[in-house]
């Protein structure tokens, strides 16, 4: 589908906004009717990601606080498209005048300058991190629907800056602020943020995400298989480099019967296929993992071209996330939740 | 969209057919209508994923004739739509007794039977690698626009059973029958293949595409990326675990300094980006690596369920290749080739 | 959608063909896994659209065999795309000289040049009638799943020449070759018609569409409502140009109080409004009217042009139709299938 | 598409929101980036469909002043999603309390009800006219770029209560209250219109429209017809019951020597066809007529049920528009104007 602003079919969205104009959200249909739509319960997922919630984060203070405008009634979804608003804040944008003309290493200025031969250059316009409130918003809802139907989504910091997270406790996610799987590795990763952070510098990491209680069945043959869904969820996240299922890049070195997961009448052996075969789920844990590469606004001075085509230099001072992972965590969340809650009712459809 | 059989929105392709039917292929829509439809140059690009064309390929040989029914009037596409067609040989489906009632590991069996309630046990039913027959006859038109505009794809082994290919000389692609970038890397991954073949087993591998020639803008913000596009376009095809861009995974280890692509008037001065940024083409090459599971029917004993739930010991006999991936790449070429054509007529559209 | 040759969402079709290629057809996407498909059903639909049926129709005779390439095993839907294929008769193609360089009145030859800039002269390439096989023969599907539901869909003519049928008799609509509702008005019809054709001339008429036992709560409120489904499916089927629901056109001369359908505890006590209320079904029978045109292929002289811009005599000589609704009822009952199996697999996806 | 709130492929609509939400509105993707937004231009359409702005529409004062939230970049269109949003005034729900649990006849209230679940009874929900406001705000901007291309589209009021406008005059339609073509019918009109209102009842009228300057080769072949695209559109607007192109029903009385269009070498002697051929323009004005039903709203008794069943009296009091057609006039040219500028970005694909 295109122009691009538009993800999902039965359960589908259409976001809007861009940093600096007067609102982002996003219109979510196709939400079951009757369904308890709590404002609170967006909000929380909205705090997941918003700015400033840690000394990991940017110390931009974005409370991002989202209102309903449409189809919830007396409490409940109708089943007409609900509109979910957040306001942005009043924003000088002479505060971009510095980066206006030339490109900024590693963002979207140079290719969106050449797609749209028009190019809003205020905190990076659609390419903002802000297009994401759209996405959680709307998350939160698909979410809610899962876990009525026994589905739990979960993502956490799998790796960061070469330290990787080995032992996962789900129970320790929420508690530390880059949403490891231990506090242990959760520290060191900190401490990495920070050195960054201090050196003017940015990192990366990779996200994993586990699905649980998904039924079988889920995902179609060919060209809408559920991991080929799931991709072109996930990599429209912007910063994501990747994504990888079960164990992913690792197959190569792999042979058939290492790889293969075998079955007794207990069910699967073993879960290499990450959840997925024939691009279908088999029941068990849905497991991929995505990367994020590091922040691509940093204070170091970097070598870039103007509107001109002049050679200048770049330094991109402000407060920005030193990574990016940490905030992404949610919206992961609420990409995978859409999927899932678009092809189970693909699904009914199906067999109706 | 769903479900499931048709992709591309500006040029769209319908597939159809599972190896035991009657015949297998594509409707292919929105073809510039003029367009040369040569049968033979189709023809090339099914000769290089057909079964029998090497040692390290299955044995079983199916010459895959294609016949064009619809679309092309004196030569020409007519701007309604191409239907392309192979015939399935015939096939006995009592060769398919052994597994009609257990559930293959590292197949869709087990997947197909939950979503559909039905299953097709004939040569894998609509899961067959036949089915990328219509991907590929589709493709050819596509990289022939594409060509028409400067722009080629070219895909490659880049890693099999722990062997890099650092090297690529593109001239040498074709000349090795595992597709590496250079003839020493291929010996020796043929010399594993044949190995694990002896072995009643198989090998993953992983395929590096490079598309070269295409212009900066293609692509959506937010939902209609190119790379997300391109990760369900390669995500869709059977067997693949995974996708990277540019540096890939390896940006978890980076920091942005060291990541982000520098300018001078010249360009980019690297392309750890892989051609994107913010999901828009940057004019550089497009580089992305996919990886291939290791064939799952193998000849090894495995532990496997009945239909009932009995466990019952699972050998797949037969002509199989012992990897995918040799022939996987014209697949590969054939999926990004369609995402290009068709984000260069949205990006005509937009200026419209 | 785009670029036309898909309809459809959740059961989606694509045709493809055009009357003198290899061969004219259909993939049918989103049928029930576990559906009885029976090929002499499908037959039976096509039989009663096929040329050569009657003296009213043009005496060409294509038996129109139809074939199944996919998606069904052992008689039985297997989820995946069913293929449907009917083979063209060799035709050659010589015999459209006369008429390749000259617009004929009324059809498609003008508009087709100039949206394509090159025109499949012979029978009219994918303009032609043909087109059709493959809305019969996959709407002989979708009846039969509605048929399991109980619903019911039944087209007829009800006015041509001027002659209106005003008593509908469902038992007498297949008894009679112009498909009336009743056997007087057919006879006065069909000599109509025999007089239209023994002057070289055409007639026109407006067929009525009844859909009984649809459930209330079909269709979706704004850009999908089920009236504005089935008028794009409709009017997509050529020589139509119109269609109306209820009294149509007749309520610019009604009001209110008289167009209201009041209801009382047995249901509503009128069906002005053809059983759809804010573009949702009410459970009332569901009624149509669409019109055709005459057929534009006449033998009488007409003043056109020809590709250089020449005035020239056009006589379009050749055994065509003296009138399009008789075999095009078959047309708008697939049409009215399609979408209304649609709608309700919709509907099982929005309460999942 | 689905569930319904999105429109249009390449130049794409989602709505949102109902009468008593906080607010309704648009999300418009796909407008060339560029384009000059002028809040103004938007307002006068917002302007011509508003209630209260003459003594045959509702007296309710709503003055529906639309604001911009983003995809504009100082006065241009960025090429990003525009999101265009009214605000809805305080309105108490209790002014409903009288309605909220029966079915008033002519309303969506029932197929609401049966569709959902639940209802939304607070001035019709989803199904009010308020939804229209996103279609004509977007319709502006589609109109806009029209005007730069040459085309200009222009709907009025052809008939009403049996009084017919026979002579057009485009400069005299924005002149009088009900939009009709000369002064002298609107005056009799109009009187039809007050005579309706004082007796608590509502007439129904045709509207048409008249697209003059559209290229030929809009629109394509067999399902995405340019006529079964306008159906779509112009069925979707609530209280429509038909549409008819060209001569529309009145064909069916004709011969084919009567309705085919000849051309000499200054073009079509005749526009029986309304513009369209095959489904493709033809370069001539597109013409089509709609028709609106009497206002469902009425202040007269009329039978009806409530929620358990029982049968009750149901008398609409309040402010309705004793005709809709008058201020549907502007959505009737916002719905048109949006498929003729999809269909042009699509020509513009088709021949990349």
């Amino acid at each position: 589908m295109m122009p691009g602003s538009t993800f999902g079919d039965l359960f589908k969205i259409t976001t809007y906004g861009e940093s600096h104009g007067g609102a982002v959200g996003v219109i979510v249909d196709g939400v079951t009717p009757g369904t308890d739509i709590i404002l609170s319960e967006i909000q929380t997922e909205l705090d997941r990601r918003k700015p400033g919630q840690s000394e990991v984060t940017t110390p931009r203070s974005e409370n991002d606080i989202v209102e309903i405008q449409s189809g919830v009634f007396n409490g409940k979804a109708t089943g007409t498209p609900i509109m979910l608003l957040v306001h942005n804040k009043d924003a000088q944008s002479s505060a971009y005048d510095d980066i206006k003309d030339l490109y900024r290493p590693g963002h979207a200025d140079w290719s969106f300058d050449k797609k749209f031969g028009i190019r809003d250059y205020c905190g990076s316009g659609r390419a903002s991190g802000r297009e994401t409130i759209g996405r959680v918003a709307a998350g939160a809802i698909a979410k809610k629907l899962l876990l009525e139907k026994g589905i739990k989504i979960t993502a956490y910091t799998k790796e960061a800056a070469g330290i990787e997270c080995k032992d996962i406790d789900f129970d320790e996610i929420e508690k530390n602020i880059v949403r490891s799987g231990d506090a242990q590795t959760a520290k060191k990763i900190i401490n990495k943020i920070i050195e960054a952070r201090d050196n003017k510098n940015s990192i990366g990491g990779i996200v994993e995400c586990v699905i649980s209680g998904a039924p079988a069945g889920l995902g179609d043959p060919v060209f809408d298989k559920l991991d080929a869904y799931l991709a072109k969820a996930i990599i429209s996240i912007g910063a994501t480099k990747g994504i990888e299922f079960g164990k992913g890049f690792e197959v190569a070195k792999m042979t058939g019967k290492e790889n293969n997961d075998e079955m007794d009448k207990n069910g699967f052996l073993s879960n290499n296929a990450g959840g997925i075969l024939g691009g279908i789920s088999t029941g068990a844990d849905i497991v991929f993992r995505t990367v994020f590469k590091p922040t691509s606004s940093i204070a170091l001075p970097q070598k870039t071209i103007n509107k001109d085509g002049e050679e200048v230099i770049c330094i991109t001072e402000g407060r920005h996330d030193p990574s990016i992972f940490p905030r992404a965590i949610p919206v992961v969340e609420a990409m995978a939740a859409i999927v899932l809650i678009d092809c189970i009712k693909k699904q009914a459809a199906l067999h109706e």
